[in-house]
């Protein structure tokens, strides 16, 4: 599906799609500091080391063009900041299940999305995209606790939908609108039966009903 | 001046390396979270991301000697926990302080001890910790926070003279002991002096009183 021309311009893509791996990397520091044994601190550092090397990816793209990251992020960063404050859970399992489908909704979205891009920043953006998020962890991780857990499981089916309503806001928000509403809702509406597929698959993947 | 009689054995030296690195990134990422813009979360995070790359580096030689890093790790957490969590100050600015001050002195000292370490493995290790840790940006915070506030100096100084106290047992901890206790004492203590005296560089260069 081309979805190209949603692509808002390069400068207020970029400032978002950084900071959306700056509060990956924010939220996979948490599972390190919070995780019960070393090997899973190793897995997720390593995870959260992939979401800071897309930040700062993204971060030359944005000095690349002559803005200044922090300056271009900031209209951006109260509500990222709230969307990432209501999605970080109350206990571990719900901040890796957090991780898991926030992350991958988000960079599957931000990678389409690139498409729309210039030709000199849309291939390189990709490309940084497109990096493995390293994020098996998060998986073996959430199946070892829902396999010794029958409630857990339950508790992160209901967890998992709250997430994906929070996450599409953030992913609607930053497509670009025409302002001519009912076409909009027809542009949009598409990519997000995608990006709901695939965040179903995650769910079966964990064993939990999306 | 010649340390590597002071170097423990190889798997004993990586893990305490790597899970201090570990720390650091944690300390790090912890900045990171309660930075109070976007400019310095930045940098921080870059130096966060140098500490990873720092303890995945001596992850990757435990492996090599055939060794599972969670599990030679696992004997030094405890100690090292407590170490970062009395190191991890009451606000930003303590907390920058500690990353700077207490990774300082522990990357020096660790590069100096491996020059005790295998041919195979000591050069290897060097080159790791000789990687610049970035912390520029921890200076410049911190020389931000003093201009502004003369009461912030001299908690600070306070608090830099506890922190080489508590970083220096973690150092002495990982020195190999012949068991003989003056002779112990004579061989350690020059190397204590040397380290001391680099730290109070550290605290002049942020206008402290060591």
């Amino acid at each position: 599906m081309d979805i190209s021309d949603l692509t808002p311009e390069p400068i207020s893509y970029l400032a978002q799609a950084a900071y959306v791996q700056l509060g990956a990397f924010q939220g996979l520091s948490a599972a390190v500091a919070a995780a019960p044994n070393l090997s899973s601190k190793e897995g997720l550092s390593l995870a959260a080391g992939r979401a800071l090397t897309k930040h700062h990816g993204l971060i030359a793209e944005i000095r690349r063009r002559g803005a200044e990251p922090s300056e271009v992020m900031a209209a951006f960063a109260p509500a990222l900041d709230h969307f990432h404050r209501i999605t970080a859970g109350n206990d571990w399992h719900e901040l890796l299940l957090s991780c898991y489908l926030t992350a991958g909704l988000l960079d599957d979205f931000f990678a389409r999305l690139s498409g729309g891009l210039p030709s000199d920043v849309g291939p390189r953006v990709a490309h940084v995209l497109a990096e493995d998020a390293g994020t098996e962890v998060l998986v073996h991780e959430l199946q070892v606790g829902i396999a010794a857990d029958p409630m857990l499981a339950s508790r992160l089916a209901m967890w998992g939908r709250r997430l994906v309503g929070d996450t599409l806001l953030v992913a609607r928000s930053a497509m670009h609108a025409s302002g001519d509403l009912p076409a909009d809702e027809s542009r949009i509406e598409p990519v997000f039966t995608e990006l709901i597929a695939a965040h179903t698959r995650r769910m079966d993947g964990l064993g939990l009903t999306a």
